[in-house]
């Protein structure tokens, strides 16, 4: 069946998502019936097109790739409307919106203004996004309800590596008590530099920016800040809190020092920086702080750029999944595993109504 | 919405699910509006019973835990008609038939033809039975299939902890090149002894059979049979292939000396039993070994009686599991995943229906 899919934002994720879609098109029909027809693209930087039969996506790959801007699609000197995201929400008649514009996590906005006016125009919505889903799960959430749609968010934690599926599916049955997990990359490949090689936290956060695992400007990462907002969304997605960014407690890894590093060691542990939540009398108390891990913790093997989270559950006990937690390819893979949940839905109901 | 759900076999796993359903009995119906009515149970050493209405599950609890078997549920004195499993679920009625009888890896059977006669008779089948899956899965699943069945298998390779259903959902759009994992808690058990605390293996086998690990004869845990038979299950199941028991190259822990473990940890290694299949060249190439693997492999973390499996995957590299291989509720858990799958199924399909 085909799904008509338009995107807010078109950078990274964006990029890796239209990638998937055209190198494995004839797998994705086969082995789900699917097909991904994109009918629109809004970029704040590259422009926007409205393309009703569905983009070619070489086309669209060749003219980024020579330097070219999106709304050059129909032709070198071609003037295509500029539509602002929520005039082509409106105009683009698709049935899901993926939203993957940039995360601001003290508002949670332009991206929340074009969730809900997605869902309140009856189309489902992915995103990797992390502000709408910290700050507005459940607003956005029961909006969906309402309209019997889905507002999917798997991209929002660990990237591909399955978070919320795993606990809707997998662990089906279970509550969820406690997450614990690794859910930034570049702090664990900083502190599994300082401890393997012995390297200085400066030197360590230099070869991370070198690698493109870091931002010029690390504070995001550095100081928690980023694994902060994926504990807000665990806490209030999985462990039905009303948590907000405030009042996580946070601390970050500048503080810690290579002789703690290699002291922590000598002892047989290992410092990473753990986000946690878990319920407490009614409440979810969440952090993110460096914690000295012993190295029995299916934490403590989790070594360079990787994730990993730990579930703590009623029947099944834990429950530790690792992989990757960025990534271009990584997180259009997580937009592409919540677009096929929505597919099979649409099948469903395509069945319903013959 | 309820669902009619009948047991052939009811040992431990058995128990361990109808546990939950009574425990989790309200929570199960607030959260997915799921209700068990179990009409009908077989055991081939405690009787059988058929209860359209539905089994009195604190009833029957109090009886076996009295000693009692199954057929006096009626009373002290009634005398239950016998029925052997297949006009068992001839007469039932059951939507779903939970098949956890014993495993026979060289047949398949009696547990095969219960799953056929089920899925003949339009019932949903789950099972936690190796037998089958290992053996026929091609088989099971295409007449599943042909039906509009479920043919659901959760349960047959770590227990609770999800493989196929991680696959299927979180994994959605990957491609499984290669499943390496630790697939035997036993034999796991007794490697992380004989390395953490210097034990000999005839001692860590010993300490193994004491706490419940391992059976008086542990041949099927420590020779890597169960561990053949789980990765017989995930070769045919997540890489197409059409492997048998006998294509497994296999090698037990036996031979395995402490100096040799002891050795591997002085050079950063660690031995594990690595049941492990990739697609080569059109076909499957299985195998069940001892590998010393560095500490940096996810796999090397895992201690104890867990398991863990490792995905590699086209999209997004490598992605690990760790959780529970075994036990009552595990297992349990495990069907009732499979159970709350099909319940989803069933809603959608009286939804289509009104």
């Amino acid at each position: 069946m085909e799904v008509k899919i338009a995107l807010i934002g078109c950078g990274t994720v964006g990029r890796g998502l239209l990638e998937i879609l055209e190198k494995k098109r004839s797998q994705l029909k086969s082995a789900y019936g699917f097909e991904a027809r994109i009918v629109a693209i809004s970029d704040m930087l590259k422009g926007s097109i409205l393309v009703p039969d569905g983009i070619h996506l070489d086309k669209l790959f060749a003219l980024l790739d020579g330097g070219g801007r999106i709304d050059q699609y129909y032709g070198e000197g071609s003037t295509a409307e500029l539509l602002n995201p929520l005039d082509l929400i409106e105009q683009c008649d698709a049935q899901i919106i993926a939203e993957l514009t940039y995360t601001d996590i003290k508002t949670g906005e332009p991206a929340t203004g074009y969730i809900k006016k997605a869902l309140r125009s009856g189309m489902h919505v992915v995103t990797s996004n992390k502000g709408p889903a910290a700050l507005h799960y459940k607003e956005l959430s029961g909006l969906a309800h309402k309209n019997g749609l889905v507002f999917g968010i798997e991209g929002t934690v660990m990237s591909g590596t399955p978070v919320f599926s795993l606990v809707e599916n997998g662990l089906a049955g279970n509550e969820i008590r406690e997450v614990k997990g690794i859910l930034n990359g570049t702090t664990n490949f900083i502190l599994t530099k300082m401890e393997q090689d012995n390297m200085a936290y400066a030197d360590a956060l230099k070869l991370a920016q070198q690698l493109g695992y870091a931002e010029a400007d690390p504070t995001a990462d550095v100081e928690g800040f980023d694994a902060l907002a994926k504990v807000v969304i665990l806490s209030n997605v999985l462990l039905g809190g009303d948590v907000a960014p405030a009042d996580v407690k946070r601390q970050g890894i500048t503080a810690l020092t290579g002789e703690q590093i290699q002291a922590a060691k000598d002892q047989g542990y290992r410092y990473k920086l753990i986000a946690q939540a878990r319920r407490k009398g009614g409440k979810v108390d969440a952090s993110v702080a460096p914690q000295k891990l012993p190295l029995s913790d299916p934490l403590a093997g989790v070594m360079g750029a990787q994730n990993a989270l730990t579930f703590d559950t009623d029947l099944l006990g834990k429950i530790t999944i690792q992989g990757p937690g960025a990534g271009k390819l990584e997180t259009g893979c997580a937009i592409l595993a919540d677009i096929l949940a929505i597919h099979g839905r649409l099948k469903e109901k395509h069945l319903r109504s013959v």
